[in-house]
């Protein structure tokens, strides 16, 4: 456990992020992706790295990790050249939640900082059924999405008092991709999320 | 021709950059990158696609087309996931010259705004030989280098009183790469070239 520091002290200044984690993250999602095809591989193989990732909390850029006052935050940090994935940090302030909404492709949230509320839904004749109970996502956990085992559901900031950071990944860019957002009755709305208006961040020095 | 403003007139502001032509450019390079393995058709191929984004000056961001007073810039575009390729930004001030250098990988050169003169090398016996004359290269040409075709050479902005800018495409992550400056006897020191510090232009945003 961390000591308890006094409350008045100076804290030392944060080291330098560790881009190089994050780096090495993205050349193996790429060769994952550029070796398989099959969406069952790349949602294994990508929890996997992804849990490798977010197991350690020493590489995100502050300036990614930024809560917006009035909703939640999508940071895009790499796009893969041929939009074949993309990495994003999702940064949730006190009380902020998605809508209920689907994806169109694989994804998987790893949570970084705090904890996320992740509830799934399916279509049913009167409207949205909540899928299983609601689950609670900690640091170092993952969860996966896609049109295939469950595509559609509502994330929230766990934490009522604090910040909550995800990072995800999508087997799309998934910012630009067409997809909707569900009311209660199930009635799908268009919904293109776009990213923070934020530059990315150049993971790419020589170490 | 531009109509001549007069002096004080308040220009119009700068439309947005059109960030879809360099995210198009992008894209094909990774598609050519991805279905040619010899360098020959890449650099064919790469040298079209380049000539076809610097034929255009309606898409760079002001904050990457910015000279410093001391030092020419490289300011990183993109970098493949894989590092398979990037694409960089080169600004050069009145009087601004690489050193003579290789690069070990292929690279495109092609002139965005400007003019450069680019002066090959060759090692010889006694020292570095150049290999033919200067070469001016004006806005939309594209010139090629490689350990194949002839890999060192020296750049310097051609402009005597103003910035000239070109657009680099190298086979990796130039700036990481372990390559060598060359001084007049033709010994080779180490050079890691690295890039300006500056984050990336988020090229991935829905349009
Ligand atoms: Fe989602
Ligand atoms: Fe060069
Ligand atoms: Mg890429």
């Amino acid at each position: 456990m961390a000591r308890q520091l006094p409350a008045m002290s100076s804290a030392a200044p944060d080291p330098a992020p560790n881009l190089a984690r994050l780096r090495g993250f993205i050349v193996r999602m790429a060769d994952l992706v550029a070796h398989h095809r099959q969406e069952r591989d790349i949602l294994a193989g990508g929890s996997d790295l992804l849990a490798d990732l977010v197991r350690h909390d020493d590489w995100l850029p502050e300036r990614y990790a930024r809560p917006h006052p009035d909703r939640y935050q999508q940071y895009l940090l790499h796009c893969d050249s041929r939009e074949r994935f993309c990495v994003v940090s999702f940064v949730w302030g006190p009380g902020q939640a998605t809508p209920v909404h689907d994806h169109r492709v694989w994804g998987l949230v790893g949570v970084l900082r705090g904890a996320e509320e992740a509830q799934g839904f399916a279509r049913g004749p009167d409207g949205l059924i909540p899928v299983g109970p609601p689950q609670i996502l900690g640091p170092g956990e993952v969860d996966a999405v896609s049109p295939r085992i469950g595509d559609i559901h509502r994330v929230a900031n766990a934490v009522p008092d604090g910040t909550s950071i995800s990072i995800h990944v999508y087997g799309a860019n998934i910012g630009a991709v067409a997809r909707s957002v569900l009311d209660d009755s199930g009635a799908a709305h268009p919904f293109i999320s776009g990213y923070a208006d934020c530059p990315l961040p150049n993971l790419w020095q020589p170490v």
